[in-house]
């Protein structure tokens, strides 16, 4: 948090960071802080407010990190490019693991400063009205952190769900390749393949029967039927 | 909001509801409002305060809704079924959009009674730390405003894109019907399909085939390929 004017806000972050399992907050030149408002306002929070560290400059507060986040609101003409939150986290659940990622929210009469942006790689603007779309700060921290959590409890779940079922949903790729195999006898049959250049059509056939995610019993009936036409 | 104690969230929760597009509040019993403190956190949301409705009880402030959510922490044991915001946006967008809903958000300390949740037909909980679940209550808000927020941007994102470019990617209905008549001779033909009972197989295949979202394109190539079965 970058040059936070009222204590109170710094301590509300500190809680809407928490309550999310985020946990290390850094201020640059915060007006007043430590301040017993800002204590007032993070509630069970205090620990967040106690570790939290101090800098002098934003450079500082980032140099350890390799992807600096800018919070702004929208309408700023900006050349780095502007995610929304739910894109920002697919970023970071889906991109390198590895990397220190720092949030970074501006003042709060007048957010960041030009130069502060240009610190950032990327650039993230919470939607909202168009016509007041002045959030205050702890409330953009809590939607920020809102949305990680969400993406981390979502990535989890999709992982879990992934190695319980998939595997009974789709046939095995040995299966798939067995059908297509029968599936192509049977077009050389009626002579419909393209001796000289079967693999346009047999790849668009791969496409289509791909995209219906085959399951090993639709898979038995489609065989059954090619059976009974190549018996003929 | 239900009994709040502090003017300061009453304020929030109306700056956070402006910051993304709804303006309808209403009090049950505030413990100190119309108040300064409320205004001055309010910042350009001083409309929304001064527009609130006030009620002595939830009942009085829910009487004209349909849908009543109960905003809860975690960890009760309720018999209404529990969502996910997300969730209820999506129960909100895509249901009936004629129905008048209430989010309802209980105390600072201690939330909703027994008797309010009873009162509602669907409770919401925000998904949150397990050891530290206790979001500010104009957070909470800000949370819920935003998720509406955005799922209405989705939905609207999801309309003129399915309107710009759907009709291109997907046949239309009289050619896959075309297409299954198609299929529905050819599999006569090898005496696939049983006569007395054909209809369990039809509609394997007709979910099959529709679940691969055929273009016209596909539908040609496979009708190219039944008619030359059907020569032979």
């Amino acid at each position: 948090m970058v040059e936070t004017s009222h204590p109170g806000n710094i301590g509300a972050a500190a809680r809407a960071m928490k309550t999310m399992c985020l946990y290390d907050l850094g201020l640059v030149l915060p007006k007043q802080f430590p301040d017993p408002v800002a204590f007032a306002r993070a509630s069970g929070a205090a620990d967040i407010l106690e570790n939290a560290r101090q800098f002098n400059t934003l450079a500082d507060a980032v140099a350890d990190c390799q992807n600096v986040v800018g919070i702004t609101a929208r309408n700023r003409k900006l050349s780095a490019p502007v995610v929304t939150p739910k894109e920002l986290m697919q970023q970071m659940l889906y991109g390198s693991q590895e990397i220190q990622v720092a949030w970074v929210f501006g003042r709060e009469r007048n957010g960041l400063s030009n130069e502060e942006i240009d610190l950032c790689s990327t650039v993230c603007t919470i939607p909202s009205n168009s016509d007041y779309g002045s959030l205050n700060i702890a409330a953009a921290v809590q939607i920020l952190c809102y949305e990680w959590h969400v993406a981390q409890l979502n990535m989890q779940h999709e992982a879990s769900r992934k190695s319980a079922s998939q595997g009974k949903a789709l046939a095995p790729v040995a299966e798939r390749e067995g059908f297509y195999e029968h599936l192509w006898q049977a077009l050389d049959k009626i002579e419909f393949l393209d001796k000289d250049n079967p693999t346009p059509l047999m790849r668009k056939m791969r496409r289509l029967f791909d995209r219906s995610q085959m399951s090993s019993a639709d898979i038995n009936i489609l065989r059954g039927i090619l059976k009974n036409f190549l018996k003929q």
